[in-house]
């Protein structure tokens, strides 16, 4: 398989926005940043790797706790400076709280 | 109704990224980055503003095309720093493209 990744627009750190869903509920699970080299990887191996910013390393989704997410599709959005991945979401969930998604804060009022 | 906009980190350029969901299709539909105007407005309006990057200015959504979104519930991430925004989608679709939503474009192979 050859993908590439030429449409792809990374920001001036060389990153790129991904937006995590579940294909099986279509719920938005988190948003991370993906490198060119955590994309590569992602695609090549099936499963999610993003960019830390804070620990400034590749990082594979749940090799430690089994939360690993299996791709099922990678969309771009119109501009190419936004991913849309959607995953089979392994283990507990996707958030390090142990939650099933990041998205739990409501904002607004309810 | 007062909120409470301490708990959202914006970037060093006073961004912060918003996920747009339809409420009715739970497709994502776009993404886009909000200042706390932008943020506050979209709040207090319930509507869609965003700030663009290229233009840099506050922009309305479908304030010329049409295509307002209605927003429904603004929900924030475990780590403060990114947005998810249920709308309904009014008019043609989120895309400035005409399309419903702005990922139609397949990355990794079909």
């Amino acid at each position: 398989m050859s993908i590439n990744l030429d449409t792809i627009k990374f920001n001036q750190d060389g990153l790129v926005p991904a937006i995590v869903v579940d294909v099986a509920t279509k719920d938005v699970l988190m948003m991370a940043w993906m490198s060119s080299e955590s994309l590569a990887l992602t695609l090549q191996n099936r499963e999610t790797y993003f960019y830390s910013r804070s620990r400034s390393e590749l990082w594979h989704k749940g090799a430690t706790s089994g939360s690993t997410q299996e791709v099922e599709e990678v969309y771009y959005d119109c501009d190419g400076d936004t991913l849309l991945v959607k995953v089979r979401q392994n283990g507990s969930g996707a958030c390090h709280t142990g939650s099933y998604s990041c998205f739990t804060n409501r904002l607004d009022a309810k």
